[in-house]
């Protein structure tokens, strides 16, 4: 039977193919919601034209997954059903983030909640949830593969994880609105040359290239835009701002209604129009950020080691930063940012292979090929932990003196 | 002297470079309010894409102004210190757009007003001018310049016009982000050409081709994107709430320090916010936008005449589709979308003819080229003006029947 | 069955998908001979990255017919084995082409002859029938949806015609090969918006658009390069090479073998090594031509009329323009280039119309679009016939005069 | 004086203006003779769209250099008139190319000539040479810059190395007409941010990461084109065809009349129409290259080490796998392609760092970075060595057994 739908102008993949029941759960306005958060928080005060939000990744998230279902079905591996469940996953999989998506994400992990936990309260409890069933699809087979739950690892892999739908989009999407990176990620080539091996995604030697170059582009990515020091520094900021108005607006406290209308402007505009004396700071922040007035970078160093600092580490050094100058412990802000050279699998855990396979005089053979033995993968990892110490133009000078002398030697 | 820079990162034109005194414009409050103006207004519910702001717009109008500048420098038609002055009236061109850029611009011009007198007032009157001033540039001749008013026509041509760096580097930004038109405008082909005939503004022929695609692509943006039957179904609602809370907003008695509060999503939280039973109206238009239920058109029509309606002929055209359909005027919205077939001239006139030059032989000849004997321009003309009728869902029927029937002959 | 592949890299889309039966056609000599046959034949005198050549283009149509034949596919109107015809249709529709392609076409065409006359008789007589036979394809049934003679109109109108995969790989191959015209063909957006209506081809109203600027991206490329002055002063020189040498390379006396040999540069080269005295004027176009020591244009006028001046009438102009001038009859070159404002259909008839499908609440209805309401595509009509008087240099002066007094008047 | 000029159209550069003067240079014979020599020899029987050539390439660095020495110019580094001997050595760089550029080069070498010598020899004497004198340029001069020579080492550093007109084109252009590597170098930002120290080029420290994605893009074009197994087999074959002719084209003994008729296109018809029975090798290598008919791979391997293998070596290895194999020497291709991380200098030597200029608060200080402390430079040395073993297929089991006792332990 053919399926109604409507086709959607992208500027990243042309037109975006949506079907009738996927158009109910966009126009809900949960979803729309998205519309309203920035992709990438603070980066549009560094790169103007970075304006480009969840709402639009999402659907582009949806088609690649899509595209590497169709690929994986034409080779035998999916029924035509489960490329369906991947579409859904696929656009649901940012369904639970936050105003200033990843920012939000770091308040809420202090009281160990994720976009992932709020994310799957929304498909299973709210009206999506009840579109999904009523045309007739598992609710809770479409959260597992969107938040990696599922037992067929591939199933989730080509939601999350270095071969996913969800990085192919974002780089691309990214690199395109920042204007920042303009490698063309060649995301048809890569999900046509998905396979699966022992029920994990695999990709065909011959597209090692593709993944080598996305894997290139991807480090740039963090280095010019995610982890750009005026980036940060305006989401330092940010992130000031939400702590000190948590009980404000009980980000943490998730309640659907609530949550719906929290977004990046609606959060800004109610800190700065609000009278309360509890929200003070948060306010000067938010003012600040609004008008363009960042926190300045008085220490930079690029650290060999792969893991962050930790919030106790952290708080540490704030302290001696804090003794040393004489400038308030407020005053000092400590930012660790930290990825893995690949992304995590969706399980979370670190990648240390990627499986390939070679297709050749008809028989096909799969090896786990070690990251390290990828050139250009293997030179980034350990090069993507950046620590800064960040504070307001007034306290430079004695900030950065105190930084240098305490933090001169690490590594 | 050399003078210090830095170096925007923009999509579209690579980077921009931006002067020390320009940087200190762009950083006040005053124009860091474009980042919240979308350049757009609502398309990005029929585009998702078109996040983009009048912000990284204002950048792009003042990089084209410098390209174009350089090109008649080197040809001996300015001066270097005119480049300067051409590089603030395009960063200002657009410094007086309220919310929802054009669409407050309508509600406005009933009261006399346009974005041109805000923005002169903020140049001559605010932070900005001084800004100017103590960095040794005349604001009154900045003014001039970017609203059309200098005796030296071509300065004007360069900003807005047929050949401007403002139409250039809008169908180059909103093909980009709206993603509904790939043709590339060959902008630096057209400055590399521009020339000077008696005080206007001229093209060397051998750029013709490239102005004709750019007049195709302009068509082609109205037909697919300004004038698009959803993206101005969101409009006529934007515009109606709008109108609706004039008074309490005071759009029209302007004050730069309320001004500067106003943008897009500041005046729909605001409003949907509201509690005031004189705003329900407006609300529930701003809540509906939001949620994207949106209006729908019963009838469409292009006509052939290059005039708009005009309020009076529009207002009873609303009274006698009510009176047939027995449905209250205020459900029923007439929007008549006119533009000319190229741009207005600075001065607001239509423009007639393009200035074309032939250098052969090392002699150059001008001529006045006739709108009409350029096939693909001529085609278009009166193909711009579209008379649409919308209404709720719920009036759906009866008023396509009125309408149909009233304006079934129209032309 | 998964049949064996490879993919070839290709810039205008990413990369092609090659079955090994298909390979084997390409690897076969016949076919190799196409990497030596320029697309654009003397263009790359003007617009020197213009290198490009059948071969590449064979593959692109190929891929594309393959793409629209999966789209009818989806909707019922073909078979999987069907998509497998048209792709070897679309690959084997050039395969008659001598060399400077169209150039030659107009030297057999005085004998009656015509590429897709050497086409059928290659596939249906020589090594490539035998492997289309091997692999249990019909060579009969190929020939005929290549050359438009099959019953089924749509399966021809997908190789030629107004939508068809050769001319959306021409033009935005053309395009990124001169770097002319930069409009993306959405020719994505078109294969997915075929439909079948009586037996022909149609289009989904919603990609008229799309339709739209594919036919103004053909006229501009028509003005930019195919009709470019200088481009067929070249190819006007070529032409007469090839006319003179007719006989020495036995061009009409089709015979495979000696075809086979027939390029681009081995008839350039081989004339320019002979010592024939016979050929001493062929020789002398043939170096003037690898030197770029082109024919001036003297006269040019476009024609509102839709038709060639025919072999007669040109004749006539040359002989009166001789005598008027008194320059020798050889010496003067008449050249008129003739398009229709649409593509012809595979039957070589003029079309008139588009056929229209609107999808609107499941119900579908065709409408028969006059090409005359298409306001860009009308408005093209009638521009695309220009007749071009060229000399050499030293005649210039005499024979621009003689054609201006005999050609004043003539529309 | 405003100085005549045209406007090229070029798919990478838009357009490409040149000067009167140089459009003399370029419509000499000797130099329209480039649009017969491929930019990538063989390359184009792997990726069929690789049909670009020198001359569109020469025109390209002439373009990036006359950007570069603008720059250079504005900073103060540079007068005017340099910036018209920067262009002209651009245009001139690849002069001295013979058929299949560099594998002319390879064969040429053995008797200690490089296309450099020969480019000198055509630039002084010959009719270019006039050409440039007449028009007021000191030829000498040209010839210095164009070949590394000029004492300003800045100079000669704008043409080749490490930030040169030259790499920047051809990694553009290679990777836009293979369709390989869609990574745009930001050759216009790496353009702007050149600076000068200590007389030699310089970078500003803002464009660091495009100066690595350009390196990492170059590295990427090795792997997937410039040593890709089957280039280098299609390269092998017209290698050994060329040394076994180079007695009878006199390769070696260079004539400017002779040399001006050497085309990739000529050479290869020639010898494949030729008699003679000493050719008869070389000749079945042309036929079987022209037929795609190609050596096999039976060995691959990276090496670590940084320096090509030898000719004494390789010719041993060739004899030690002939006597394992049984297969006669003139049946096993020695392959051994090398390339630094990072291009060598002017003056052929390795480049060990870049000189990166700060400039902050008005001051500027310069530092030389180590190559090695570029991550993804550093990474990628030492992975460009690679060796590999052709042969015909015929003897495919036996050489691989071989080569694979023989070279099993090598690293």
């Amino acid at each position: 039977m053919k399926k109604n739908y409507s086709d959607i102008v992208d500027p990243i993949h042309d037109f975006i193919r949506v079907y009738d029941h996927e158009l109910k759960i966009i126009d809900n306005p949960i979803f729309q919601r998205l519309r309203r958060i920035r992709q990438l928080s603070g980066a549009h005060l560094t790169y103007p034209a970075a304006q480009h939000t969840r709402f639009e990744h999402s659907l582009g998230v949806m088609h690649i997954a899509s595209q590497a279902g169709k690929a994986l079905n034409e080779k035998g591996f999916l029924k035509s059903d489960d490329i369906d469940l991947l579409r859904l996953a696929g656009l649901l999989h940012d369904i639970g983030h936050g105003p200033f998506s990843h920012l939000f994400e770091e308040v809420i992990q202090q009281k160990k909640f994720s976009h992932e936990d709020f994310g799957k309260e929304i498909i299973l409890k709210s009206e999506i949830g009840d579109i999904l069933s009523k045309n007739g699809y598992d609710k809770k087979l479409v959260t597992k593969i969107a938040f990696g739950d599922l037992k067929l690892q591939y199933m989730n892999e080509i939601i999350s994880g270095a071969l996913s739908a969800d990085m192919m989009d974002y780089l691309l999407r990214d690199g395109y609105f920042t204007g920042a990176e303009h490698a063309q990620i060649d995301h048809k080539r890569i999900t046509q040359s998905l396979d699966v091996h022992k029920k994990k995604l695999a990709l065909e030697r011959s597209a090692l290239y593709s993944f080598e170059s996305m894997m290139h582009s991807r480090y740039q990515m963090f280095k010019a835009v995610y982890f750009h020091k005026t980036v940060r520094s305006a989401e330092v900021m940010l992130l000031e701002a939400l702590r000190l108005s948590d009980d404000e607006f009980g980000f943490t406290s998730f309640n659907i209604k609530e949550f719906v209308k929290l977004t990046d402007e609606y959060v800004l505009s109610t800190l700065i129009l609000s009278k309360s004396s509890k929200l003070k700071r948060a306010r000067q922040f938010a003012e600040d950020y609004q008008n363009r007035k960042l926190l300045k970078c008085v220490f930079e160093r690029i650290l060999t080691s792969r893991t962050n600092l930790g919030k106790s580490r952290t708080d540490e050094l704030r302290t001696s930063i804090s003794k040393k100058s004489k400038v308030d412990e407020s005053e000092i802000f400590v930012d660790s940012s930290v990825t893995p050279s690949i992304p995590l699998a969706p399980s979370k855990n670190e990648s240390k292979h990627i499986i390939l396979i070679s297709n050749e005089n008809g028989k096909s053979t799969a090896q786990e090929m070690p990251i390290s033995q990828i050139p250009v993968v293997s030179a980034i990892s350990g090069f993507m932990n950046i620590l800064r110490i960040y504070t307001h133009q007034k306290n430079r000078k004695k900030v950065e003196i105190a930084a240098k002398s305490i933090l001169g030697g690490l590594k």
